[in-house]
């Protein structure tokens, strides 16, 4: 008998029948005797229907009634799915984000829950019920209605576990767990069992989806099991653990992430004085543009060349900013590349093992793959190649650090 | 400057167009210097969207999620009604059913409001901002939604309109006011300037569905004005006050209701003797079927003659359940007609005029209009007639208590 907070996505409950589906789903884990809050998201469209009307008034919605009509969204799923439970004979019942006592800063449209009172559910749960709470929405300290931003319902499942002190919180989504890279790209990518929560913050941020990055940190902060598993099939899917003290038994590199949505930009022959990064970059990031990467080399004659990464959608306001601020700075050239992918290398067994950056080197030349940007975390090496090696170089990581091996696999969990 | 509650129904803001108008109007009350709280319904549409996907989960939808799913409906409208205003320079908030504090009983989908907690709302007035209020809804003492069934709205206005003393409550439909009858009967129908609540309540229950009857017995019993007016052209409407007690200028009669949505039933020959009425009554009432005219007539013989109407779509029900009942009876035969029209004159007038029933049977009688059935109460006059003779006989009474006439329009204000 444990507490299950379960998360089902969009997709999950995008048409009656589905969320007919999710609620036979919740009653094989009630009928085993298992307590279950269910988190859940609005119907797949009908977030954009909804921002689609708020655009027919404004074009840049007021942010705090944008969250009382988005918040509606979720509250037709909880609804919904109540009367399917019901239906199912379980004693069921539905909260809002209000209702379930979820306060948030009056960030409207990206709130950050504060704290959660969570006596009213632990005392539907003790009645034996099947609570069901609206995900993605809060009230902040005015009593105004919140929401936390899309992907936002992992996060309030994630919160509402760490606060019941949940056995675990279970993300269904519509893949069946965390693979060692894109099974669209290598034929032979493993699901895994387990991999921590580090490792899932390099891969949910490098381009692997499946979790929105903020709920894993919460849930690594707060100690709270997390597992990823599909809405369609049966299977255990991936179950995120706090466990890297076990690192020595840890493969080197537990998945491979990439992604195809940046662009690089060369700042080349500028003057190598203090505060030339600050010079370059600073008008890119006052236009709001995120920069991913960052590369500066030492160079000759006092001369440097420095590069940094955008997304693609951003590259070609990025590229006319810097030509306006280089104007005041003697620089050769600028340049620039869109055709470029990120391919980076996740593991918490890199910490303890020297000689995995050389390994990754070592395999794209083999292939005949120029690395053209490298930047390294703890437990991440990420290089920048020509977009048109993307899956040569994943497939040979791949192969090279032994993750279509079952037997690792194995040795992972 | 005064403050004034306005209403706008589902058929006002059914698309973003409409809101846009609303919002226009809205802006023209406030430019003036007047204090403004709106009260809207669901978009046109939307609540039979969200009855739809309910009953594809379940044919009898749990009552407590229904109203969790319903109550979206008006909380789309205010977010987007407060982004119209904002987008006008007006400083505008919207407020859920919960967050403005309208507390009701938890008798869930037909909820009764208890009590209002007006004081954040005045906070907002006295701030200088208009105060979108989502209509139809509140909250039970358990913190669970509620709504208080269709037309709600009206009685949400009305409830808002008492608590905050408002000078008028507005109920902005799809007609400019209430007619002396339906003009599309009688072409020379005029719009009524003022009416009393007592002969508004008559029209209302009597198939002028202009307004919800519950809204009009609440503005009565809080003494707030209640004005009807349209959304869509410009006029005074019409003004429901309280004032009959300037009963002697008032004219005779004020208005002609009717429909022909009843059929009748009469159990003939039956004996007449004490507990008969009850004995063919209850079983119908058992089945949840609603009579409205009941007529019994002194009998020879000890026998007697017993009719009463039911709505047209519950005849064929309700004379099986009379037939089977009446096995256990003496009867001669059980007739029905679903060809029938019921005809009401409204006025408060009549309480301190005789003759008026004489002048009505004397119009229908000059038109060759047979009475099939008469039923009164105090300021009304009901018959029922063969349904081909309907619009003849509004028209003639219509001409016969002078309501065509201008004067007789004036003397009413």
């Amino acid at each position: 008998m444990a507490l299950y907070v379960q998360k089902f996505g969009g997709t999950s409950v995008g048409t009656t029948e589905r969320i007919n589906a999710v609620a036979d789903r919740v009653k094989r884990f009630r009928d085993e005797g298992h307590d279950i809050v269910v988190v859940v998201s609005a119907m797949s469209g009908e977030t954009n229907r909804l921002v689609g009307l708020a655009n027919e008034i404004m074009e840049q919605p007021v942010p705090r009634e944008m969250d009382v009509l988005l918040s509606t969204g979720e509250q037709v799923t909880i609804a919904l799915l109540s009367m399917a439970l019901i239906k199912r004979g379980i004693d069921a019942r539905s909260y809002t984000g209000a209702q379930a006592c979820i306060r948030t800063d009056s960030a409207y449209t990206k709130a950050r829950i504060q704290n959660i009172d969570e006596e009213a559910i632990r005392g539907d749960l003790q009645k034996g019920r099947v609570v069901v709470v609206a995900g993605f929405q809060g009230l902040d300290g005015e009593g105004s209605i919140t929401t936390l931003g899309r992907g936002g319902s992992d996060t309030t499942a994630v919160a509402l576990a760490a606060a019941l002190k949940a056995d675990e919180c279970q993300i269904y989504t519509d893949v069946d767990g965390v693979y060692t890279t894109d099974p669209r790209v290598v034929d032979s990518a493993r699901r895994l069992d387990k991999i921590t929560f580090e490792e899932m913050i390099e891969m949910a941020s490098l381009g692997s989806k499946i979790l929105q990055i903020r709920s894993v940190e919460f849930a690594g902060k707060y100690r709270v099991p997390l597992r990823v598993l599909s809405s369609f099939t049966e299977g255990p899917g991936t179950l995120i653990t706090l466990d890297d003290e076990e690192v020595m038994e840890q493969p080197l590199v537990s998945g491979i992430a990439f992604n195809r949505d940046e662009a690089k930009l060369t700042v080349a022959g500028v003057s190598d004085t203090p505060g030339i990064a600050l010079r370059i970059l600073k008008p890119v990031s006052d236009a709001n543009i995120e920069v991913d990467m960052i590369l500066q080399n030492v160079g000759a004659d006092n001369r440097t060349d420095f590069t940094f990464t955008v997304h693609r959608n951003d590259y070609a306001r990025a590229k006319q900013i810097i030509e306006q601020a280089s104007r005041e700075l003697d620089v050769r050239a600028i340049t620039g590349d869109t055709k470029i992918a990120k391919v980076s290398i996740v593991g918490v067994g890199m910490r303890s093992h020297a000689g995995v950056a050389t390994t990754m080197f070592e395999c794209l030349s083999k292939e005949g793959i120029n690395i053209q940007m490298i930047s390294t975390s703890e437990i991440k090496i990420s290089v920048v190649i020509d977009e048109k090696y993307l899956e040569l170089a994943v497939r040979a990581l791949h192969g090279t650090f032994g993750l279509d091996q079952v037997e690792v696999a194995q040795q992972v969990v």
